[in-house]
């Protein structure tokens, strides 16, 4: 191709944008490779659990009857059978299950809602709904059974470890240091009854792992208590310092006087946590809780309440991000923030809330009002508290003020979304010092919004890269990100897909779309798009708008006259510019450059944001530039044959 | 024209919805006409106030420095002289203003906000804003000045019966019966404070009018109390029966403790009142409010909370219909909504609202512990109530229970839009037993949206017929309709303008759109859309899918062998179908009818949903229906010229 691709040559006619991850029936085109796109499916298996192990070079899938573990570097590569351990209920579980007024193939079966790493991921802990009647495992990673000799003690019953019914939300983490006696036990928030009047925020009996004695009895949430738990989603679940937190949306306790709203919470526990000595004996002795906001900032601010997911950058256990989103009825919208967690830190150091009687507002209580030691802290031995401290813990988990997400306005929002899961990645570029942080947000049809964010001036600024599809209307249940891999790991109830983090060449055949992407480059040698290095155009910030000039798609036409020509610069325009201003230009020898109006019997526009021109007639020759945002997008010659006029061979047209 | 036009004649190409009502600059269209549209303007004046007087076929137009008074059959004919009666503000009044460092050139201006009519329209009770410094008058309904022998008592002073600001909200209606001693007096809300302060619901004193004398002094809201009124913005003031209801919305008192939150109120007094005796003597003695839900319904409701205007049709005083629209932060929508009185009554006669301390939350008032007579029902003599229900007034004037909309569902809702001002006809077919409620919801934007309602089944229907601009991107102020002149006026700050109700064949020229709108009907044998009658096509409920068919536009095109070809239906595709799929069939020869797929070499779809066929060849020949939503739009035959092929003349092309 060299050089002739931007010298008016005849390459090709339009930039082409590949449909990127999705098996809708698209057009394709050859200059596209499908190997940046990998799948997995054995059916609709609904696969929503992800256990990502890069040492093992595995992603472990959770699913309906089993565990897939699937291979890093290449999903498709793995199998249906080779690499399944298969948990398939029992049949008397099954008929229970279904005698209670559930479904055959759906709710019946054992749908796998936790996999967590045990001993630095030499085993699995495994806990599925196991037809409405919850069960867990230890396995091997290597998908094997443990001996029996190796039992684990406290393993069988799944109650409050993973929920009944395989629609609810839940979360789960394996702990395995800082627990009371050092001992390893599983931290959970789910519904831990059938008929899902119990939610809890759960640890396991706690055992000696070499004889077997129970040694600290399980901790749960106060039950039935509307105060400490009241109808709550769980979404994540995180282990850091002397903590377990937990996020979830749930009803708004505080909000009951105003009318009835669903809030955001992170909730924590101390790990040496072993309940209350008179009361609270069962339960959680440091349970608090906080409002977490999401919201546009302004007099009255805009709250996107719903909490849909969390994440954590391995390496980065000081930032949470997450999903919300508005209720559902009415103006629907989602947004991304983000929260530091000090910030977090600062609530639960903050004052409490409390309703003094029923008929009380929710409002802060005084500090000469708060026991000591302060509710919620970190003791040796919680049995040690006095009642009082307790007795306040028990009515009172709640903080005053909420944890407010980092720098005052969400990292993106938009309306008529439903934002579901996200995950981050972060890109350094040390020789420009500059950090991006770039957000793989998932929504419930199958899209997945790329959003990068980047400072200048010590301002925050986030940009939306680029929307592809990954399953059409295939709600997006669980994401999962590899550095070594490189790849972005997505699952529906379909399929689980693979797809490369630096797309470049195989998504962007321009210059434009290209230089915005962190992970890209425009090489204008060799006219395309490559990962990432110093020598190619970059231009994330959109701060040079001719970056690209000279190496836009520059073709020559020649037209018979009275004929018609359609000059478009895509196929199909990208997602990500469908709501942009596109401007045409003629660069006419009689009248000089000038912008082009539509009008239907000369310039019509095309829904792709091309030009058709009507009647070609001489005046109508020379350039015809396209422009978007101040960029060039592409560039036409057009010459007027005023002579030619001969039917086209027919041969050629059938 | 004839039949001809819907046989594959020549006639013309494309359906051509002329831009309304705007003077912005849009291809004009011989068919058309602009009779339809007038216009009135003598500059920027803030045209804000109308006052429609049918008996005199006047429109009084209340602007900066004066009122207009206008031909309501036709505004176009009124002069900016001969029909002015100017109310500058004296030297003095301006200078002072200024001082206080307001602008000259607008603050310090008499900005006419209050015209009301006396003794049945004869004079008129007008109130300015007077450079900050509010003033009335009365004047003869002829733009005369009352000799000096006809002096109104209380005239003068505008302070409470019109604001300061011209930018501010208020209301305020002229009630001559019912009041004390039967004598006249204005209702108004308004700020009564130059630092917006004090804001009131206000009576004037009420004068004998024979000897001037005052016999009851003026009544307003408790001052500073943010119980009563907090910083409200009013919006509208109805005189029904024995009370005078007041519109507006104002901060939530009692969201307080959930967050900072706008809520639309209905307020009411007793027209009989005369303050109390010992407690609220200067006040009102009977005034309630009561919060008004415009919402979504739903386990979440989503409200519209604040509301933006609100109008009664004349001889329907059961009735409310209002605009509201969120919060402008975040995610933006209006709705509209209507309300009956028996609900307004509902909400009065239940449990009131209270906060029974500054730690309480605000809950519904025991009955018990309403005293008697019940606080708000109006009694002869306000003087004589007893202490324990003043004071009870004084702390808890707001209701429990809001003022629910009718049909549980607003009207019609959208989002990003801010509906401004709103008026509403009915249109009566008993023929067919048939009632349409069109609703005419102006835009911050200039543009107005005409909504009809009708009942299949006893369940209401909505149906967006459509968008048309007034005035590119200028705030609708003020609109009023007239049954007697069939005219819609609207006015912005830059203009004034009068539209027909039925506008039929100067706003449709295509049978599908003109069959849905209820005051027009199809003709078709003059092919042609006329205001209804029996014999004419209806088919608002669309119910008849197939009704335009025969009446479509048809066109034969020859096309010449490898030429491109530009089909559409419409020259610009009207605002309100433009979210619509819009589907071209191609009856082909060999491959019969299908549908056709969008393809950048053979087939492109415009962003006016036409289709351009490039390289025609004789398989392209044949019938391309156009069709939206199961309706033909229109119908192309292409007739493929293999054998002619010479060059357009060139004269004709230049």
């Amino acid at each position: 191709v060299g050089k002739s691709c931007c010298d008016y040559a005849n390459t090709w006619n339009f930039y082409y944008e590949q449909p990127c991850c999705s098996n809708t029936n698209g057009i394709t085109h050859a200059r596209h490779h499908r190997d940046h796109v990998r799948e997995f499916t054995c059916g609709q298996l609904y696969y929503r659990t992800f256990l990502l192990d890069e040492d093992r070079d595995s992603l472990f899938v959770g699913a309906m009857n089993g565990v897939y573990r699937l291979n890093l570097k290449n999903i498709s590569l793995s199998g249906c059978e080779r690499d399944l351990f298969s948990l398939k209920p029992s049949s008397d579980d099954k008929r229970s299950c279904v005698s209670k007024g559930k479904s055959e193939l759906f709710d019946c079966q054992n749908h796998i809602r936790v996999i967590q790493p045990m001993d630095g991921g030499n085993r699995l802990y495994i806990c599925g709904t196991n037809a409405h009647n919850p069960k867990d495992y230890v396995i091997y990673s290597n998908l094997t059974d443990l001996p029996r000799s190796e039992f684990v003690p406290g393993i069988g019953l799944g109650i409050a470890k993973c929920p009944y019914d395989p629609l609810d939300n839940s979360t789960a983490i394996y702990v395995e240091r800082g627990n009371p006696g050092g001992l390893p036990g599983l931290y959970s928030g789910t519904n831990a009854e059938f008929t899902k009047a119990d939610s809890v925020i759960f640890r396991t009996d706690l055992f000696n792992m070499s004889n077997g004695k129970k040694e600290y009895s399980f901790k749960r949430t106060l039950k039935y208590d509307s105060k400490w738990l009241d109808k709550p989603n769980f979404v994540g679940s995180f282990d850091i310092g002397e903590f377990v937190y937990f996020f979830f949306r749930e009803t708004a306790v505080e909000y009951i006087n105003c009318g009835k709203a669903v809030y955001s919470r992170i909730a924590r526990v101390c790990k040496k946590d072993t309940g209350g000595k008179n009361i609270l004996s069962q339960n959680w002795a440091t349970y608090l809780k906080a409002r977490l906001n999401c919201s546009i900032s302004g007099e009255f601010p805009f709250y996107f309440n719903e909490i849909q997911s969390v994440y954590q950058l391995p390496n980065e256990p000081r930032k949470f991000y997450a999903t919300f989103t508005t209720s559902t009825n009415g103006l629907v919208g989602s947004a991304v923030c983000s929260f530091d967690i000090n910030e977090v830190h600062a609530a639960f150091q903050g004052k409490f809330k409390q309703q003094e009687t029923s008929n009380s507002a929710w409002l802060p209580v005084l500090n000469s009002r708060v026991p000591e030691p302060r509710p919620g802290v970190c003791v040796n031995d919680t049995a040690s508290l006095p009642d009082n401290v307790l007795q306040f813990i028990r009515s009172n988990p709640l903080m005053d003020r909420a944890v407010n997400h980092e720098y005052n306005n969400p990292v993106y929002y938009k309306r008529d979304l439903v934002f579901t899961k996200l995950v981050v990645d972060k890109i350094k570029v040390p020789l420009l010092n500059q950090e991006y942080t770039v957000f793989y947000v998932g929504t419930n049809l199958g899209r997945i919004y790329k959003i990068v964010q980047y400072f200048r001036n010590g301002e925050p600024r986030s940009k939306l890269l680029d929307i592809f599809e990954i399953a059409q209307n295939e709600a997006i249940q669980v994401m999962e990100i590899s550095q070594t891999r490189k790849s972005l790991y997505v699952a529906t109830d379909h399929r689980v897909k693979q797809i490369d983090l630096a797309m470049c060449n195989r998504r962007y055949d321009n210059c434009f779309r290209c230089v915005k992407d962190p992970y890209c480059g425009w090489d204008k040698e060799a006219n395309t798009c490559k990962p990432y290095h110093i020598e190619l155009l970059q231009d994330v910030g959109n701060e040079t708008s001719d970056i690209c000039d000279t190496s836009v798609l520059k073709k020559k036409i020649v037209v018979t006259y009275g004929q018609s020509v359609h000059l478009g610069c895509f196929v199909k325009i990208p997602e990500v510019l469908k709501n942009e201003q596109v401007t045409w230009y003629h660069h006419s020898k009689d009248k000089g450059r000038y912008e082009i109006k539509y009008t239907p019997t000369k310039y019509i526009e095309t829904t792709e944001r091309g030009l058709v021109v009507l009647s070609v007639n001489e005046a109508d020759g020379g350039r015809y530039d396209c422009h978007l945002g101040g960029s060039l997008l592409c560039s036409y010659n057009i010459t007027v044959d005023a002579h030619r006029c001969t039917p086209p061979n027919k041969s050629n047209d059938y």
